[in-house]
């Protein structure tokens, strides 16, 4: 069974890569070949006793993902995309690879199928921005959809097309809605929303990060481990309960800021909860205060998918992943 | 002042070239130029003073719209779409026309504006296809979008590219979900709604027609006048009090097949009413069934949408705009 993730450079992509690697599996099939494609060359995972194909291509360009679905994959991973920031202020690249990406990676099996019947599994990777303020305290599974930024536009627009699609028989997709990524390892980056991994990840290795918001901030997160089970739920589940409404919201974790300190405090002691540094920012705490705090993602719980337990869980699992099991501030 | 209307040649069009001939006016300016385009010829309006011009051309082919862009209207009312049973039965053409034609018209405006400052105001006549199944008794102003139709998502799909550029400030348009249009004049059409239409304009001119669905069916409609006068509105109407929502659900008038009777039966008498042949299709009640019956359209209201008061006053609209003020019935 054949197995295509497109963005599989990326930071999920890559944890779903090695999982499925690892596991040798997906819905009980055993995976003998994994094609791997980004923009920025993917690595061979290890552990693998299957195909692997590494492509660095340009989605969004016409035409080129064609080659890649006549060698029908019965699952593929969409996880492809710039994020807001830059599909803000890059309003052209931003709709080339987060709508016409998608839209010709549609097209091409929609046309692969018109040959012979064709309908592979899809998981596209949408977010939480295709909603705008103002909210409720708890949105519901039926808020409707009014995005801020371009960004959440295109995830939007992407959620209907797929619904179509798979509504008219051309794919059988799921669309889900991902929290805040939290706590994301690597480098801290310019995103806005950086600071609630960096407030984490950098004090639990001796590093000083910067809080520019209040203790009471409310966010709604995922590990990325939480996320990559999403993932292989959405590729796994029975399609049939969604009906026409093929989007998820995924099950987070609502949690304040107060709430990480503390969970950062159990790990890392006060000498972590000392490194971080409030240095409060008004036009990065506007900003959040628009962001959505808590969903209730009944939806999604019935159907199977599982939140972190916690945010103490959080940082367990980021200690684990991404530190071999040690807390470096401690030493 | 310059005034582009694209679709000009459908029933909606040619009715609001006509208002806009007839009056000289927008928004409290004098019309100097009005342009008409459509993929079938539009007719040459009368009794206008200023410019016309008519162009026949697919504003779905990449480019051409361009050249009318430059001419920088103030006004552009973007009508132009193939019907739901039509984008339902040729999936490419539904989207090559609804959707495509549509992000071609806001990425010529973009572009333009890219030279030096235009931001004109835009009319996108949306759909409550918008919607689908199952609803509430009422509908709310912030119902979630999960179409049924590939019409529908390629409605939802442009009211989101149209909030996304009005939010950007490339565009100053406003998206219109209107009801069923009803009485449609001319002839009986395969539009699974057209029976709404057909059981009033062809007994009040002594033909037969056939009703397929049972008298407490309820629907949300529209007179072909009030739907101008919807498209004047969002045209005129300020924009700032709309936010980042630029679409409204307009506010049409939920009635029954038997109030609909009972309002033919008071201009055309029993004879009239003679003349609707009960004819039960089980198809066309269920598909109906999964329509819309009533929405609570607050937000219009308010901002000065204004409905027909009754049936009757459709009924009435009808005999004076279509048949001089005569019911032939009656003769």
């Amino acid at each position: 069974m054949h197995v295509l993730i497109i963005g599989a450079a990326g930071m999920i992509g890559r944890k779903l890569t090695e999982q499925l690697a690892r596991e040798g599996k997906l819905a009980g099939r055993q995976i003998t070949a994994l094609s791997l494609i980004d923009v920025t060359p993917p690595e061979k995972p290890t552990g693998f006793a299957g195909t692997v194909s590494l492509t660095t291509l340009d989605i969004s360009a016409p035409g080129v993902v064609t080659a890649h679905i006549a060698a029908r994959p019965d699952f593929i991973f969409d996880l492809a995309a710039v994020v807001s920031g830059e599909a803000e202020a890059d309003f052209d690249k931003g709709y080339r690879i987060n709508l016409d990406g998608t839209r010709n990676l549609l097209e091409a099996i929609r046309h692969e199928g018109a040959k012979t019947p064709y309908r592979p599994r899809m998981v596209f990777t949408s977010s939480v921005a295709v909603f705008g303020a103002p909210f409720p305290a708890l949105i519901g599974d039926e808020f409707f959809s009014t995005p801020l930024t371009s960004y959440g536009t295109q995830k939007a627009i992407c959620e209907l097309l797929i619904a179509d699609y798979s509504r008219r028989g051309f794919v059988d997709a799921v669309s889900i809605r991902l929290p805040t990524i939290c706590i994301r390892p690597g480098k801290p980056n310019k995103a806005a929303s950086g600071f609630f991994s960096n407030i984490m990840r950098e004090p639990l290795v001796g590093q000083e990060a910067v809080l520019p918001v209040a203790d009471d901030v409310r966010h709604w997160v995922a590990s990325p481990r939480a996320a990559v089970g999403f993932l292989v739920h959405a590729a796994e589940m029975d399609t049939a309960p969604l009906g026409a409404r093929r989007a998820l919201t995924m099950p987070g974790l609502s949690a304040t800021i107060a709430e990480q300190i503390e969970a950062l405090r159990k790990v890392g002691g006060d000498k972590a909860v000392k490194l971080v540094r409030r240095e409060p920012d008004t036009v990065i705490a506007n900003m959040v205060a628009g962001w959505p705090r808590a969903f209730d993602a009944k939806r999604a719980l019935a159907l199977g998918f599982r939140p972190d337990a916690s945010f103490d869980d959080i940082v367990r699992i980021h200690v684990e992943e991404e530190l071999g099991g040690r807390v470096p501030v401690r030493q």
